[in-house]
């Protein structure tokens, strides 16, 4: 293959504020291997998501400032941003066990531009008392992110209590009709709560852009 | 057309304990006049649904034991059961205004049938505090039926906090990808709430059905 | 991750009259030794749905009190709750060999709450003379619960014969169209005879918590 | 529009065997006439499907040859070939009225090519008294077309207790999901009786030239 | 109909800082005029979506307080909140002259909340020349509403050149796979630009409610 | 699991004139053993399909009259009918050739019967003079088979040249629109030509059963 | 609605080499005469697709260099560019009768550029010899267009016939699977037949740019 | 397996100026052996798509006049046709490093017959000073292929800036709703620049074929 070149947009940070991701689940070891030898080089942060841990092995033993982060299973390169709290804080919540991978994806892509997250689990509607009884934890957010699978009614239970902006990201657990998140996925979109806004399927990475994009304006 | 004749399934009443039904919204004037026709010559009821102002104007001119329902835009041939309230009352709710035809459907199928029924409507869980602020009425309910469009999670909601039998209908309302009732139906399916069970898209009628074999076992 | 916590709904016994069930599929080993452990430590009863083999036998090596049943691919801990036949019996009846998991779920569940079962399988409507040969079977039961995979007819012509109940159960089986049960599902809901409601596909257990309900109303 | 030539496959009845068939939804009164024009000056006979009654007396008026069919909602030029009883006979069933118009055009469809027909309606699943009633009068049929809406599994249970022919044709009555026959369809093709063969939804024609074909091997 | 009561969630401003909004589309004049009857004895401001010329011709005749804005096909009753500048502005654009009406729905929504707008139509990808050239009047915006119907690559090139909130809304014009706006809320949703969120097809309202919420935070 | 029966479907032959047929895909080394057993014992004629080569190594050394036929992926128990070669033939034709397991199933099934059949491989409509230079092997067929994956337009061509039944089978080659099949299969249900059936997806031995009802009218 | 400006591309044409269109059908009166009176001050051509024979009579009385084209439901103003013959001729097939409209609406977008063309309608597949009797005629294009609904297999089959380019128009006419043009879409784009590429359903237009580009390249 | 013959369409090169070409994703090892068998005795170039480098390993050993191209996982079959730069050069871009074997396999099939490619990788519309400061190496060629996944918005762009034919490869990378490829295929069929043709999903081969159509028309 001539004239090929991998061109990496390495004004982002710049130009939106985000440092690198490259979103790793389709790309070989080289591939990833060649984006982090160029980012390293030119000293930027990265974030690689959806990594598996031997693919993640692998490339830790070649690049020494690379961590893994299993529960996310993502890959980040360099020292995260410094917390800045004055900025305000992003609450992540879940409605399932299942969910986690993706609420610790938003988690990490935030942590790594400085953003002060907290996280909840578990809070599914279909016992309510658990989320009516976490609901005073939402007041210090400035953004809430929530994940949810099945039929995703969580962020429209959620938007429909509190005022604040509310970003859904719909996961890809269940089968039959909730397969790969479809279901929720249009449980969110046609949510009767005003103002609820969704992301792709499992693009916990995504929420968390959004609300970097939210706090920082 | 040689050979043709109309087999009506006249038996249903003892077989399955329920009246006849039609479903008129593909039938001509014609087809459900013949249809009437048989049935009043053999003393049954009938309950016709999906039907027209215009149509059911036509028909009740011809049909003198006939009634027109139109918030249920149903036709009804006879004079109901006698109502037993000993059999117990199964409650109807809506998640919103736009839902009431579907909800009026399941009502009258059941009063049809001798059953009593109780209505609440526009609790939909954008406010859940309107749901929340119901929860006593559902008590004396043996089963209950839920009608929501858009995302559909109503039913979710409600199968979470009560422990009777809960039928989901999801209805034809909204737009977008809640557009002719599959992000409802799906949503319902998918339920993270355990034993909802769900009958077709705007089915007020096999909802009121399965209500009635339950409240008959 | 910080302030992780998984919350488990430990009053749904109370609330709903059902044990805790968890669904397996998607979870790690520890995971659902996690959820095992805090509900052994409050004497709870569980059901883990959709457990492989292998799963299951790391899993049993630790819990003690847990027990596995490979039919329905289901791990249960704990003693089920005491059959109570006053309560009436559900009839699990499904249209072919390879429906067998689903409708093994559904009969567990029950059994793991105490509801008497009967199973038939292999009454196909490709060859109805087994369907009618053995209707009297159905006589008894207060709930049929019918699985089929394919077109998903069976649920449709047991629900014309019968006055009680009936759930449909879709199940995953078949190639082409009826690829992951979406025909099933589908003829189902469209169903021309009243009353019958469905669940998701493949939802042994969501079956049985409806079926659940209805008996106990 | 230059070049403009409408080409009629005019040796199709010699070359299969069939009258010239033309679709007449989407054609105006205009491209309708024309090839009437040309069909009569090489008197052929012809049949023009889905043609409304409007449309269809505004031809009427122009060719005198032709005749309308307003079951079937079908427009022929011509007179019929002659009854050819030797051939044997195409039975057509269908589940419900409202699947009258695609069993007439079938029916139709065979009558022009001089096969003999029989028709029987309304012996839908739901009550499969009705079907088992009529089941001496298929032992005549050489070929059986079977007509079917909402979840269109009356096929599968013919097919399943006769070993003649079995045509299913899925008709695009009922809502929700069975809304433009797709449950129906799916149905059929997924179906667990041996040897059922499918048309297009509401292609009463293509299922009487199917059974045509047969008829003449 | 019996224990009918339409309940209308008026705490809504409240808890939320939304104004109460109704989805016209499906309801009668009937139901709206009651909705409108309940806020005006309540003193609330309401903006009702969706409504036709014609309907909202007799809905004014019968509320002195409504206004019709026609380029949006709302109506709205009450005096909208005083504009606060010192909140920011909502910039909404549009691809095309065909998805004005989903812009300018957001546009009243906002306004009616006292938030300053402004609003740039016509400035598709095709001649991205024109995007370019109106760059510098996105700086100012706090948040950024995109509707695009067609392939729906706007909002992705957005949010690919400014650091803002970008809201995207998929809009229901085009023709084959485009009709219903499905590629259009696909694209956004699998767009490679970080941090686009969605609302639902045509939901301009919601847009501009997810732009409230952040606006407010 | 208590009161377990598998119920074989034992007067098939009979009722239908079809032998024994089961789906092996889905169903375990025990559960074949089972099926396998039981028709021993009554002397039954069986046709496995879907069952791969591991899977059938291990029931080729218990069971002694059992056959595999690789290019078919089928097993088969017992000794095929003797040909009838006055029933008249059928010709199997396909696309590619990576349709030929499909074209092979539908062979041996129909081999079982007694039927003659012949095959013609990779006629697809990429060259036409391929078809068209093997057309006098046509003539002699009572029914044809055509198998095809792609766009699946081979039948369409095939029944427009030719008065005999033709049954289209659509396989599940290709990838991106044509994947598992669904193009060829919508691509052969809304063919031009008239009379053309169609079986479900990669359904070979309904295909060669629909021929055998044909075959046998 | 304020700072509200359309954009028309007017470069276009310099940049392209095409001359400005417009999609008429969601377009109001008021909107189209505003581009219309636009194009008009700045001299441009211009085409307008998809436009009712009411709406282009009433913009036919305000523009007096506007024309309108029944058979393509096309308006167009002012002159087309002179035809040069040298850059080769568009042949546009189409195969049955009802996709007249769409290969009027290529005929007439070519012509404006000045593009010769030649126009054969109905050669569908069902009736190989009519396309066979008329390949000579393809000899001298040099991009042929071929509009096709129902399987839409027409574009396969010419393209394996010949070596130009061949750029497939699905069109919306059928119905059942058909409906709307999906399965002719998902044919060409499944098409076994090397390097037929293809546009939206219904989109002549579109097909004749992708020839222009091809013809100037 | 009776009267099986492969038959390779061996005059394509003649008739379509394509060496022949081969799916080889679903063929086994030995299908394909035969197939080059065939093609090497008569002297034919061949190019093997869609073949894993384990496959391929085997084959080489056996065919001395293979070659496999990794980047591509394709399989080569003799020398390739002497470039001749007098016909004009294809460039292939594409939006991100994931879609590299969809491109290379578009630049080795043009380069097997004769044709100069060039390939730029990378140029996603999330950031445009890539696309836009690549422009001038978009001028010399006479076709560009463009490859996209996700939201594939990269072809509506390159089509609005340039006037040369632009063919748009959806390719299968992403998750959620563009998984599989679907959401960049509808948005390149959907795209509101003019002009732009589209092939399957993945399909490189088939845009090399279509460049070549056009290069050499």
């Amino acid at each position: 293959m001539n004239n090929k070149e991998f061109r990496l947009d390495l004004d982002r940070l710049q130009r939106l504020g985000m440092v690198e991701a490259v979103w790793g689940e389709h790309k070989s070891f080289e591939q990833i291997s060649e984006i982090l030898r160029k980012l390293e080089s030119s000293s930027q942060l990265a974030l690689i998501t959806r990594v598996t841990f031997e693919k993640a092995s692998d490339l830790l033993n070649r690049f020494k400032n690379a961590e893994y982060h299993s529960a996310a299973a993502c890959l980040t390169l360099g020292v995260p941003l410094i917390q800045d709290s004055s900025l305000g804080e992003v609450l992540i919540v879940s409605g399932g066990t299942s969910d986690v991978r993706v609420a610790a994806e938003a988690e990490l892509a935030l942590r790594m531009h400085g953003i002060k997250t907290e996280l909840i689990l578990d809070i599914g509607v279909a016992g309510l008392q658990r989320l009516l009884g976490s609901l005073e934890r939402f007041a210090n957010a400035k953004v809430v992110i929530v994940c949810a699978g099945m039929e995703g009614s969580l962020p429209t239970v959620v938007a429909g209590l509190i005022p604040q902006p509310v970003i859904g990201v719909p996961v890809s657990v269940g089968y039959g009709v909730s397969e790969k998140g479809k279901a929720a996925l249009y449980g969110m979109l046609a949510s009767c709560s005003p103002g609820l806004s969704v992301v792709n399927i499992d693009n916990g990475y995504g929420a968390a852009m959004a609300a970097l994009r939210i706090i920082k304006s």
